[in-house]
């Protein structure tokens, strides 16, 4: 087993690998930036040191300095946690090179499924479910009509060269086709000057469900269930849960077993997450691998007992698994909320500032993951999730009721948080219902819009 | 099910049972006295009354003041939680005229269980093994030694009017016996006037072993395993944990078995708790029986997952249990650590004051029972436990590393509190091995106080 690991990331995520160090009696090492010599997670680890300036890019995103910073502290091995370089894979061949265990797959598998159209093609070629669509280009109208009826409406019509939403048109019936198509394709070359067109099936309201895999490097993967994260605001997930309220048990072992084969015919190993996006039919289509361990972890941790930031040392360490998927149980109900620092009423941007004021709640069921401590600076330069609130109880109502409670009791002071906004989502009818997807926020947020501009009207 | 419940109590234990009332969707009341106006039980409290000034008999154990409190807001039931009327059965007759349903047995059933030659009688005509002892005054030494040879030693000669271990001897063998009970005798008449006396089986060092029960109203009755208390200081309960490292299955079937039937011998319902003291041969003796819930009851809560508070008010509100015996499963293991205001290197005596700063561990498996904030003053006229800190893993080992790595991060600021003290308990070789019994924490003293003097002379 790894002697002493040294830990390239900050905040709760890396609070909670030196946690996990402790716990296996392995020495652990922060790195910071100066800008975080008082953050909780330099405080707590064994050894600490300082690499460089405030910005990312001269402190944890500089690989350079974070591999000299592992090999004057005797490392010999590095957790990336999440974001900064856990799926850099020029990073993970520098590690390699100066004889250091990544703790997460190989530079190669992250290449893989790095390279979105790479990915694709491996989990078609291994008999995944893609969002089906064109391989090549699309020119004329009625070809791409042939293409749609085949693959059934609605489908996406999207400009090869598109972005911002331009030349690009939902088509929901045939006989519509090459009227949508022309309009995109002229929007297309009047916007980009290039009409090439690609045709994809329209996926609507989709709810975002991922699989947790765990691999070892000797072929034995198995999944942990699923995670339900449609909660997203442009593509930022801000609350998670486990079991997904969409999802049975027939679909969960469906699902499952072919997010353990996409995770074999990746040659995964390591924790890893294989996303899909599920339709209101039943049907659901791979759309990314995420290489490392993700934020909304616990979840997973606590509907099956399995400790993942554990697992991933043990396995980086060419440990074999010690679990069969005949040995994963589900249990429960665990939901995560994210906690931002942030101004919910002015477009969600951070609101870095002193802590003045800490309070968690506790109590059977409820879990925090954070770096956070009364008198706290949140530094301007970082992620704004400050903690991560996660409750469990024995089904989805009893741990929303829970969440509601707790969530309550949190107190952060001192700055701006999303705390409120995340309450409102939870005490929201649809979410209550567990009857969302991926378009839920742009419609509570247009909701919530509506009724502020109408309560201004009423004081008027 | 109940609508409204006043909570009896103060502190961590009427936060928590206000977070088990909010997810029961029942509405709940704090009272408290006049110096707890800004406790976290009184601001989290779905309504407040301050029944009366700070003196305990005056507020929380004024029972005409609760019931008051409790008619004037129309509560329906009354949890009393651990301590003050919790175990009064004057108390509960008061909640039954007044139409107020009492969380916790009958009256009836506390009296038979708080007299505690009462409930020695009980259990005895149960066939629940008590501590063998002599039921009538001994006069003579002859007759004694054939009672004590045939009960086996060593035994115990104590006076009847003893107290303060004054004319009390332990004897370890049968050719002893005579002339101990004669100077143990002789003491007696010199300190009290009076030589009655009795032999009782000396228990040489027990583990002190609990054992978790819930029965309901008609009579299903089921344990859910027990717990090791035998971290004590003066009787007050340190360290609980959850299995024992002393039982094993085999046991844990054999005492709670007789659990069960010392439970169903007293005609209980609710949650109750049945005491053992365990000899270091596997023998174990009743003790008595606490009729509420305990201090310690997370540890059982995480081990079986059951919400016991929860549990208490369904059987109150004459629910049926929905567990049988077969459903309980022990899995993993949970270590509670009681924090307390006191000034360890003075005789423990109690340290209120403000509270400058608190920030606790978090993380998986990690859970705080707690009424503290930052700025919160611990009065100084209630009992000195303000936090407690339950640690969950795969086991004990893990449990305990676990637990280690917490309390290392728990931070009390502005009082004086145990913590380090504890720290250093459950860093003791004996304690890591699980090797303890009820005099343990005399040894641990002693040997501190020693390491005190002798650290004391190296530096004269």
């Amino acid at each position: 087993m790894f002697k002493k690991i040294l830990i390239a990331n900050r905040g709760e995520i890396a609070v909670r690998i030196i946690r996990a160090c402790r716990e296996m009696d392995i020495l652990s090492v922060a790195i910071c930036s100066e800008a975080d010599k008082d953050a909780l997670h330099a405080q707590l680890a064994d050894e600490t040191v300082c690499i460089g300036p405030a910005a990312a890019k001269d402190s944890y995103l500089d690989m350079e300095r974070v591999i000299g910073a592992a090999m004057a502290v005797g490392a010999d091995a590095i957790h990336p946690g999440f974001g900064f370089l856990s799926e850099n894979s020029k990073f993970v061949r520098m590690c390699e090179k100066c004889n250091i265990s990544f703790i997460g797959p190989s530079a190669d598998i992250i290449d893989k499924m790095g390279d979105k159209s790479a990915a694709r093609k491996t989990m078609m070629e291994a008999d995944v479910p893609v969002v089906p669509g064109t391989k090549d280009a699309v020119y004329e109208a009625l070809e791409g009509r042939k293409i749609a009826d085949e693959m059934g409406y609605p489908v996406m019509i999207k400009a090869s060269a598109g972005g911002g939403g331009k030349g690009m048109r939902i088509c929901e019936a045939s006989e519509e086709f090459e009227h949508t198509f022309e309009t995109a394709k002229r929007e297309a070359e009047n916007a980009f000057g290039d009409g090439t067109m690609y045709i994809e099936k329209y996926i609507r309201d989709p709810r975002h469900i991922e699989f947790q895999i765990l691999a070892d490097k000797y072929g034995n993967v198995i999944h942990l269930g699923e995670r339900d994260c449609s909660i997203q605001r442009r593509h930022q997930k801000l609350i998670e849960e486990s079991p997904s309220p969409a999802i049975n048990k027939e679909l969960r072992e469906k699902m499952g077993a072919i997010a353990v084969k996409a995770a074999k015919a990746a040659g995964y190993y390591s924790a890893g997450t294989i996303e899909f996006l599920k339709d209101q039919d039943g049907n659901f289509y791979f759309i990314e691998m995420n290489t490392r361990i993700q934020v909304e972890h616990p979840v997973t941790e606590w509907v099956t007992g399995i400790d993942l930031i554990r697992e991933q040392i043990r396995i980086a360490a060419g440990r074999h698994l010690t679990y069969q998927q005949k040995d994963i149980h589900i249990a429960g109900h665990a939901i995560e909320v994210r906690v931002n620092a942030e101004d919910t009423e002015h477009d969600f941007r951070p609101s870095p500032g002193v802590v003045t004021n800490v309070h968690f709640p506790g109590g059977k069921g409820v879990r925090i993951d954070s770096a956070l401590f009364t008198g706290y600076q949140i530094p301007p330069f970082y992620d704004s999730m400050v903690a991560k609130l996660i409750v469990y109880d024995k089904n989805r109502k009893l741990a929303l009721r829970k969440l509601k409670n707790a969530l309550g009791e949190l107190v952060l002071e001192g700055i701006k948080t999303n705390i409120d906004y995340q309450y409102d989502i939870i005490n929201h009818q649809d979410f209550i219902e567990g009857n969302v997807d991926t378009g839920f926020i742009e419609r509570f947020q247009k909701e919530r819009e509506e009724e502020k501009e109408s309560q201004g009207e009423a004081s008027c």
